[in-house]
């Protein structure tokens, strides 16, 4: 939506309706991505795309329609086989697209237009997701939600509003856009109302340092999770592309020096895993020294306590050794990379929540983190 | 290799040599699996195919060089962007092929052929993991590893062995086929040397009762960890191929009906999800009647104290519903869908192991199961 509100703005300013159009599923293959916008006003204006060019007439339609009438609407298209090989794809898909007229007040919610935008122009300062009814009663209803959970508006229920709050927690922090179903009487996800959660922040960054074995499963699974992915390794024939294909980036460079001019925050996480002391030392003791959300190091225990006495001849303090995750991961008897990407992603999820990493069952705490 | 043990012992009666050849690597796209191979004896015969056809001369010509040297050879070859279309892939990759000369007594090793045909053949009663160094010293050499972690033959390093069949049972248990490195000096993955793990048993089942939402993360999660998965709920506009992409079956059943007929041993794992009674109690009822090595029922505590009365009044009796972990999974505060299904298959790993899933830097405990 980012990209079109100061043109939503300007023509709501000359006494417009204007309606937007959002993708906000996709099945199979498609040519634009969840959250892609188009804006239509009452004059027939367009701005954006939500495809490749094949449903944008109709969407029009609908839109025009959407204006007249006040209300929102959920609508599907196929994409159709030529599309799908003319943007290069072998097959085509469904989109949904959700279009919702906007005005300064918000059908069935406590929130202005303004409200919204001012938190989508802050979000780089102040991450949000926003929360829309897209399907179900209160279609329509908007909610946005921080990172510690702080909540504007509603959904048009309170049960509702605290599931969706905690799942939008979640996927801003994971920088996610996603539709999901809920139902209520704690029956969640049976689809009785769908809600589109659109997060406007970067993708959190996972840092692995060490180009080995592990790092190719823990790569796969971290894009799973919804993160930015960078391998970096010294060694330039571990450190490429075809071994790490999940990648965002893949760089040949000490990790040290490539942390030096990385930009790193309360949003990045740090593993290394070469547990090799000429890599992992100075890659750890430039990591604590950054604000990063997570650093974890892999080695068996005596390669733990060595580096440790390592760390500690580096200077490092026990307050900044203690910010180090090591052994790395959770105590699930990890065996295989897979099976370790598991156990570490666990622990960077587990860490962020405060939570014990026990099994549920053992436990009687609440399961969610509130 | 299973598929031609017949041929090549017959060979190997009538006096003949021979070579074996196994895709033990991909990168990019390539025409045939990892595990695939080629039997060459020494007549020039040929068995098997390692490629769509491109490379089989050349590796028929090596093949050759190694029944009369008697020395194994590890070789790359790049299959051209050609032979990708025709069999229907848009870019060429690299095979990476292990070509072994297989006679009586195996190189550096203290296994006999025979010992390995007889572990293939059992494989399906006792499945078990063939491990193959294929790089650095002791290049050929073999040990068998079984689910429980016995061992037969040795890598030429006791601390490799180790290493190896601590993995090996790892990826045993998933099924999985795989190249990875290893090095001395508990400075692991190091790549001194490459060993193939190759599996002889089918892979875990995963069965997901309900098509839900978080249903999509799982069946996505527990491909990477090499399950096969099955999707099965009794409402067909839920079930369906597209919602489930990655599941290699999606089944509109009632859960309990299909456990009637479906195959359940010690390595499936069942995981209801609806938290919807009236599909949850019947296939748990059905479910811990069966010999599945994990049962998981996702619920809220509320949820999970009115099934337990549920399953009571069913007639389970306090041992059985013990088996069921609910609410299910890890307790490190998941809230998106993905973070939910790493918390699941953290404790389906660590149930396997017998592990606690507290964080490893917090306690002093093997990190490996052994």
């Amino acid at each position: 939506m980012k990209e079109v509100i100061d043109e939503v703005e300007q023509w709501l300013s000359l006494g417009h309706t204007v309606a937007l159009a959002t993708v906000v599923n996709t099945l199979g293959s498609s040519p634009r991505e969840v959250g892609a916008v188009m804006a239509v006003n009452d004059a027939g204006e367009v701005l954006g795309s939500v495809s490749g060019g094949c449903v944008e007439a109709a969407v029009v339609e609908e839109a025009l329609i959407v204006i007249e009438s006040g209300e929102p609407r959920l609508v599907s298209y196929g994409v159709s086989d030529e599309l799908g090989l003319s943007v290069g794809l072998t097959c085509g898909g469904t989109i949904q697209i959700f279009i919702q007229q906007f005005s300064d007040k918000l059908h069935s919610s406590n929130l202005s237009l303004r409200d919204i935008f001012q938190a989508i122009r802050q979000s780089l300062q102040t991450p949000i997701a926003i929360c829309t009814v897209v399907e179900g009663m209160q279609a329509g209803a908007k909610m946005i939600v921080n990172e510690k959970g702080d909540r504007l508006g509603s959904l048009g229920n309170a049960e509702i509003d605290n599931m969706v709050a905690d799942d939008a927690q979640g996927l801003l922090q994971q920088g996610l856009t996603k539709l999901s179903d809920y139902g209520l009487n704690e029956q969640c996800r049976q689809a009785e109302i769908k809600v589109f959660v659109e997060s406007f922040a970067p993708p959190p960054h996972l840092m692995i340092f060490g180009a080995i074995d592990f790092t190719r499963s823990l790569s796969v699974l971290a894009k799973v999770l919804g993160y930015q992915v960078t391998v970096c390794d010294a060694r330039d024939s571990f450190a490429t592309v075809a071994r790490f294909p999940a990648a965002d980036e893949v760089i040949v460079e000490w990790p040290h020096k490539y942390l030096e001019n990385a930009h790193v925050d309360h949003r990045t996480m740090i593993v290394v895993l070469t547990h090799d002391p000429k890599f992992d030392v100075p890659a750890l003791v430039s990591a604590v020294r950054t604000p990063a959300a997570y650093i974890g190091a892999m080695g068996s225990r005596r390669t733990t306590r060595d580096r440790i006495a390592r760390l500690q001849e580096a200077g490092l303090t026990e307050a900044e050794i203690n910010r180090i995750s090591a052994p790395i991961g959770l105590d699930i008897g990890a065996r295989t990379s897979e099976e370790t990407a598991v156990s570490i992603m666990a622990e960077v999820i587990a860490l962020r929540s405060g939570r014990s990493g026990e099994r549920l069952s053992h436990n009687q705490k609440p399961i969610h983190a509130r």
